[in-house]
């Protein structure tokens, strides 16, 4: 029965009398007339009615169907394909997670350190493994191997610049405005959450601006928005850095001036702790703006801070009690929170080529982002949370070899295991001990020469589980003091077969990670650092106040003066890669070039 | 006006009369009693007519909404979410490309030497990049930095295995079967690519089963079909290793016994040519099996044989001339094709810390991966190209400080832009003129010293381009001659500032690519290797056929007698390790054991 509507109608000549009616009512439904048949029976109309109630609950059924597949398939659109429409619409947080220096290679180091300490099978992964979605490219305007300051200016206005910078661009040297600053104006509650000093180059890059990164007294007076052009842009500081707070001259202060900044953040409202007992009071309501600064430099690498957790808070601690403050302050705001949380000592653990510092501050990292994870299903605000590296440091090599003969294909994760303390902490212990030795000494003779080599055997030994120094190892220690740091690491990664080409960073590509391979779909798979900065912003909906930003620190920089408000343009071969951890010695930190590189 | 339905209708005393007559009609309508009112108005009638006709356009347009909104919806399924979905259901094709130690820093180093070499933009990315989705753990069930022998049998059987293990696994020995046997059981034409020896490890596991890697001269006779159990698995083969073919004493064989396998070949029906006229003859419509080995040994290295490529073809042209030859030969088939395409020797530039030797390679693979990709595009049945590495080589990093001064964070693309040929090559050419001046030359006095020194700095300046060695450097090379490679490549890594940790494998994570994120979307994120090889298979839906496979295997296992099917047990302490790459010295081959390590 394939034929066409109304076939029949046109001068059908064998229509039936129930076709006639029908063509008759339909005749007089399209003109108004009546069909000529009055008489209706009250059979009829009941026909006529369940009809109309029929295709009514049809038509009815069949809307219904309409707007629920409509509403399924605009959520099964905006759960899958996305892309542009991963950007929530409503009230959303936002935590951005950076481990300073971890290159890819970490990960299977500290995975296979960890499956070895706590005897896990081989497949058994790191909660980062689990979240892995794509890696960045790092390098900066000026370098092929970038800085944390040129990294994090990526990550904070979206652009590249030079090492060095704190968000501010390369050739003019002017300030660029930071997603952090952009969402406190917006309505976000803010945080910096980082392990070193807060004044360091990847929390300052967030709402500060200098043109050296090294200014870091300037960086402390406009992060509490003392000195900052638009005023407070964080509510939520914990971390370490307290000397830069602190006058010239005051216990454990390193200003290279008067200003106690600690008295001034005060005086315009914050709230302040710097001891572990004060942290652990905090409760879920903390009064914002809130600083906690909890060293006056670097918290103590993790691997130390196990047995100082009365002194010191672990990155997970102040992590956790950061987003639910920051949950608490947001319950009933328009706009939610955006927080960077640094695990950042890692970097440090490259920089002293000590893998068993690294493994235990990895898996910090990793335990943080646990927590993360568990905040992100409890919080009722939908909460991304994308992590990544700056630069990976060290040139960090899963395998070492030795000696000319061609390698076994091995390394001992057995040596990591075996090291109770970093090779940091075991100079600064060689160094306290020597001091008091010379203090109290008389000549170097042999007899205490002995003494101090049967030291450094226990030392390394207590520390750092190794018990078979060799006569060399000891005799560099003796002779070489200054680098015992360096010594101390690599007595542990040659015993371990861990391979480091570099005190200094690489151009290595890092690992990108989120909570959400869908929200952060646009930054699957291979990207250059500065996509990472643009999908910030873009997530938070701040494309438009970053460039306001910008326009307003410009015309501040144009009232006040650029030297006044960034500090002077730095020289041509000026060192600017900030390498002076107060308590690691780097040897002479002259650049050196390549003699006969002939480039 | 929120009242609820009916709200009025028990007992409304202020009903109108239209209300009350509504009422009546329902009741009507619910019991088939009539309202007592007889006499229906035309108006009535006409009125309750076009209700019926709005009802029923109301409900045709709804269900109309509904077919093709449920057919949008069902569209969008397939298209996204997928996941255990993504598996073709009709004929398809799976390209699964290998980069023998390639770990992840190799794509910083060759990206960014490329944008200097074609003054390409900073964001430039290589193909590759542009298709990551995610990491590989490389670890074998006997080591935590695995060889290529159980890096490849973790993609052919899906299971971990010992370092040296052809498709056979550990403690028992015993073989097991392979994705491409069962591919081409099930009736999947299937081809073997690659750049070094064909019985190399990588290609051998897809198709041979052995105790131990070096066995390559019987793997030679498994490949082919003549001494595997089930006979040819693999119907198109390119790449080098003619030698393990031809008979001891005849020119070029390198085989322990008098067995030619070409001919062998040619017996059992395949094709044959060793040269690159006959490769170029070669037209689409090849006749299965056809076997082509265009080197002794391994090809040249990329950089060396783009000088040569009268005589070698390149991996891009092999993997495109195979890909149209198994298209054309599966075209009117009901399954199509599985190919393993390796960069062989990537790996090998690893090993010889070679890094301007291992740009080249990386192109050239990236290369063929664009090859790969523009294939997929024109052919008609559905194809799915999947990337990886068995594991790192070297311990790379895209930085190196050459002194004990805090190093600049640089290194120099422009130096491996000035190499035209490998450190291999510069080492061969060495030996070859010192042969030629020991078989002329008379006594070793000052003056033939001084010529060898001279002929050193010219042979550095013209295969490497540098030409400033220290004196340092040529002395090393007058004094060491038979690791000249080893210094040749250091004095290309020092002045670019490249790092290496061993001449072995690392650890290191290794990453993944697709063609097609979604289809391979089970590769997404951080997996074990042998999650890849168990990819492989379900995507071709072979999961019972090797296990098939695995238990054929093991019958003829028990028949024939496990050694003389798979050679004998590997001693404990025996080295699988295979780097016996016959024109690279590696030192002493011997296993030197840290001596101070205690584990």
């Amino acid at each position: 029965m394939a034929e066409p509507l109304l076939a029949h109608r046109p001068g059908s000549q064998n229509s039936s009398e129930a076709e006639q009616r029908g063509i008759e009512e339909e005749d007089a439904l399209l003109t108004g007339q009546s069909t000529g048949k009055q008489a209706q029976s009250t059979t009829q109309i009941v026909r006529s009615k369940w009809r109309e109630i029929g295709l009514f609950v049809w038509a009815l059924v069949a809307t219904a169907a309409v707007v629920v597949l409509a509403v399924v398939y605009q959520h099964s659109r905006s759960e899958s394909a996305g892309g542009d429409g991963s950007r929530p619409s409503g009230k959303h947080n936002l935590i951005f997670m950076v481990s300073d220096g971890m290159g890819p290679t970490s990960l299977s180091l500290t995975r296979t350190w960890r499956q070895h300490v706590e005897g896990l099978p081989y497949d058994e992964a790191l909660v980062l493994d689990e979240h892995l979605i794509g890696q960045s490219r790092t390098r900066s305007s000026s370098s092929l191997v970038t800085d944390s300051a040129a990294g994090a200016t990526a990550f904070s206005c979206g652009m590249k610049s030079y090492n060095g910078a704190i968000s501010v661009l390369p050739g003019t040297f002017e300030p660029c405005g930071s997603v952090m600053e952009a969402a406190h104006r917006r309505g976000y509650t803010t945080g910096l959450v980082v392990t070193t000093r807060i004044t360091d180059a990847t929390p300052a890059v967030f709402v500060a601006h200098a043109r050296r990164r090294e200014m870091e007294d300037d960086i402390a007076r406009q992060m509490i928005g003392e000195k900052h052009p638009l005023g407070r842009m964080v509510d939520l500081m914990f971390g370490g850095g307290k000397c830069h707070f602190l006058p010239r001259g005051e216990e454990n202060g390193c200003r290279n001036d008067n200003v106690n900044v600690v008295d001034m953040a005060k005086d315009e409202g914050w709230g302040y702790i710097d001891s572990k007992q004060d942290f652990d009071k905090l409760g879920t309501n903390i009064k914002l703006p809130f600083l906690g600064l909890f060293a006056d430099h670097d918290i103590p690498y993790e691997i130390d801070r196990q047995y100082q957790d009365d002194t010191y808070p672990s990155l997970e601690a102040m992590a956790t009690k950061a987003l639910n403050a920051l949950s608490a302050a947001t319950k009933d705001k328009d706009q939610g929170f955006f927080i960077m949380i640094e695990g950042s000592r890692i970097d440090h653990a490259g920089h002293s080529n000590d893998p068993a510092a690294q493994v235990h501050e990895v898996l910090a990292y990793d335990r943080t982002m646990a927590a993360v994870l568990d905040f992100i299903k409890k919080e009722k605000t939908p909460t991304l949370m994308v992590s990544t590296s700056d630069h990976e440091t060290g040139g960090l090599a899963v395998a070492r070899q030795l000696h000319r003969e061609y390698p076994p294909y091995v390394w001992h994760p057995s040596v990591l295991a075996n090291a109770s303390h970093s090779a940091g902490y075991t100079a600064h212990e060689y160094h306290k001990h020597a001091s008091a030795v010379a203090e109290h000494g008389t000549a170097v003779d042999e007899s205490a020469s002995e003494d101090m080599r049967a030291y450094l055997q226990e030392l390394s030994s207590e520390a750092l589980g190794i018990s078979d120094c060799s006569e060399e190892e000891i005799n560099a220690l003796v002779d070489e003091p200054k680098i015992a740091l360096y010594h101390f690491a690599d007595m542990i990664s040659r015993r371990a077969q861990t391979g480091w080409s570099t005190h200094g960073h690489s151009g290595a590509d890092v690992n990108i990670y989120s909570s959400d391979p869908h929200a952060a779909k646009g930054l699957a798979g291979n990207h250059e650092n500065t996509e990472i900065g643009e999908f910030l912003r873009s997530y938070l909906d701040l494309d438009d106040e970053v460039e306001t930003i910008t326009k307003l620190l410009k015309k501040h920089m144009d009232e006040v003066g650029a030297e006044k408000f960034l500090g002077r343009i730095p020289e041509d071969d000026e060192r600017l890669d900030g390498q002076d951890h107060m308590d690691e010695y780097h040897g002479d930190h002259k650049t050196r070039r390549c003699e006969v590189c002939g480039v």
